[in-house]
């Protein structure tokens, strides 16, 4: 059951400690957020879990890890420099700057009809590199991590002998200087991004394409959101990326609206193209501009016929943050309890959980239970399963509540019949309320249990 | 054993896929570098483990991730517009620029001694931020992650109740414009850090900054550099950062000479108070000047007397890629082996090892023994251990070699005798060398016997 409003999401993040607004106590720098010391863990189990589903778990995938600040000559050969704008308008009255195709005939700021022209706005950051400041030495910051991906091709077939149908996958910061950042953290201008270019034989491209449509929407499932809460929008023709064959998004009904969650792009051979030197050469399928910059061939030789040939590139491409707040939406609950109370509870994937365990003493100032829960954390914590929160409130009602409101899975309660009788616990479950006792000697595989995947 | 030479790592680096030059392809980008298929491997290790060293492990810890775009006002305030400079030269013949504490008094270019007088050359990158471009909007590339910690101190404390001891944890990229990048990843212009922010009453620091000292030199020694190989430097008054009461340098003998891998700051009341409004009511020990825009008291509230109180600050900063440099220099080893031949390893600690296991069959095309193969690795990669490899390539002996050569603790090759026989597989050990059979039931636990840590 998704939440109300975008509204109760934010609070929840912020009190809780999910995402601050960045540089805060400056008044904040929009369309920045930061994460605090839950959403960092959510989002490290995220990225996680798609680092195990799209590299660990297959044998087709490598990974890559680089760097954001990026040449030039990448970011004008792959189009970026001249078609990676939105349309800007000014408003003549007040001086505000507005993006087009998001207002209507009038400044939202002033209400003046007195708007100019739009004209393209690229996106891109750029920042001078080096100690020279004459405007002739700068980098931009990558908008997508994709480009890195391109550029690294041959250096990842040399290095690991891989040849199509094989990947490259990436997970790393991604900025984009946005008119008007908005709607939390699903439109900001320093993001993080989840992307796979996967490498086929032309030919095979529309295949792997639904494969990879089909792939992904297991995986989001997995993530906890449902195939029902998405759907597939297969782009037009006529609304298609310069470099692309078809792409469908995924569309997520987030508190805000219906909007894209993740992309799946059919790149052709338009990138490693445009990135070749002597790209007449090879028999390509997309226009590429002439490149006399590059020093290399970004295709694989057929070692029958000597021929070269460029793969196709299918690429998922998510976005964390987005992803994330979908999970949130999906996992958020005010349930309404048989004695009338209510409760709020994120119903995360165990895997997902920032916190995995609680473990409460009865008493907090009670030596012999401090000492046994503080030895349980040690215990629990050494399976390596994620984080273990010894909680030292010492009121085990607010911290069932405290747990709900963030999704840890389990509380495990150590009171005076742990220490003086059969040596047990309480071990309480998120979602059914139910608490049982367990032996502590049977809390590990009880816990494995708990957090099992899927 | 560490490596002869610098060009030693830099060539297996790039060979084996650790770490390629940025934007390679177009002559590449001075300072910056990507890291390849088993570099984004070693890397994430490397991270995760300061993670559960750092937050998971303890109980007085919490993770934070902020924003790399920075407010103009956390960075003025933070002491960084004014102070985090470098002595910047001008050769009046050449035009080159250099770094004037790291040339003579001639132009390593030309030669010539005609030089300008130094300058202060400030090393941090600057970016526009939103749709106006008169330079009035920007913020800086984050240069440390410690400041986004301090901006966060009220948020993680209203979120989590923490009162000192207790600390803030972040890992991730910062930015310098260094005039001369140079020693491959060692000093670069796009890095990464994991920092500890360690807040303690005041009067508490001094003890508290020689426990994170034996703490940090026992974790590095966890992960294969090893105290011998490291000296503490106590940094001298007059050479101490403008924030610090104390540092202590961990020293690492890196190929191209002794330097810093890990700095331990006493960094006192400075940087809250600096942050916080008000702060003449704040009885600092720490000199700042006012900050009038600030919103926020970055400070504790003594729940008996009602006063503000200050904590001072502990930070262990660590970098990862000096870190990862150091960890490849200690593991990598040229072996002569009894036969005569010689085999290049890396004896990296298991936990760190970008590859955990290789399975290999005997034959590549032998429909049984591959699937058999394949089945291993699933069932391995199914303990979330870390990346497992179905190795491909057919040539067992080759394999090995290929496996020390990026220190992958074992091989698994599955044979004749897997499938007819006793259902036995080969392990073979990077270290030993030793080849073992091991019935295929008993292969978790040996792999998670031989895969422990410490």
């Amino acid at each position: 059951m998704p939440a109300k409003s975008m509204d109760e999401l934010v609070s929840l993040c912020k009190r809780r400690g999910f995402v601050f607004p960045s540089s805060d106590i400056y008044g904040g720098l929009q369309g920045l957020y930061d994460y605090g010391p839950l959403g960092v863990e959510l989002k490290n189990n995220l990225k996680a879990a798609w680092w195990r589903a799209m590299v660990h778990d297959r044998d087709d995938v490598e990974g890559l890890d680089a760097a954001l600040l990026t040449h030039r000559q990448v970011l004008r050969h792959s189009g970026h420099e001249q078609t990676f704008t939105d349309p800007l308008v000014d408003c003549r009255q007040c001086k505000s700057r507005w993006r087009a195709d998001q207002i209507g005939d009038a400044c939202p700021a002033c209400g003046a009809k007195d708007l100019t022209e739009p004209r393209p706005f690229n996106l891109m950051f750029r920042t001078n590199v080096g100690p020279v400041d004459d405007g002739s030495a700068f980098a931009y910051l990558r908008p997508e991590t994709a480009q890195g991906i391109f550029t690294n091709f041959k250096n990842v077939v040399d290095a690991t002998a891989r040849r199509p149908p094989f990947g490259i996958a990436q997970i790393g910061k991604a900025f984009r200087n946005e008119i008007t950042p908005r709607n939390f953290v699903f439109r900001t201008r320093e993001f993080e991004q989840m992307e796979l270019e996967f490498f086929v034989a032309p030919g095979e491209d529309e295949a792997w394409h639904r494969r990879w449509l089909e792939a992904r929407l297991d995986w989001w499932e997995a993530q906890g959101v449902p195939r029902s809460a998405l759907s597939v929008y297969e782009v037009p023709a006529d609304e298609l990326a310069h470099y692309a064959k078809a792409t469908f998004d995924l569309m997520y009904r987030y508190p805000h609206g219906v909007e894209e969650l993740e992309g799946i792009a059919n790149r052709t051979d338009f990138d490693l193209g445009a990135h070749s030197k002597n790209a007449a050469d090879l028999n390509l399928t997309a226009e590429v501009t002439e490149n006399t910059e590059s020093t290399a061939r970004l295709a694989i030789q057929d070692t029958a016929t000597g021929e070269w040939r460029v793969p196709f590139v299918i690429e998922p491409s998510a976005g964390v943050d987005r992803g994330l707040l979908a999970i949130i939406n999906e996992a958020f609950e005010q349930e309404q309890l048989p004695n009338g109370s209510q409760r709020t509870v994120l119903r995360l994937k165990p895997h997902l959980a920032p916190i995995k365990a609680a473990v409460l003493p009865l008493k907090r100032n009670h030596e012999g239970i401090v000492a046994k829960a503080r030895a349980i954390k040690r215990q629990l914590q050494g399976l390596g399963l994620g984080r273990i929160l010894y909680e030292h409130t010492g009121n085990i009602g607010k911290g069932y509540r405290r747990h709900d409101e963030v999704g840890t899975p389990m509380c495990v309660t150590v009171d005076f019949q742990t220490l003086e009788g059969d040596d047990t616990v309480t071990v309480r479950d998120r979602d059914s309320m139910a608490q049982v006792r367990v032996p502590v000697q049977a809390l590990e595989s009880h816990m494995r249990g708990a957090l099992a995947e899927g």
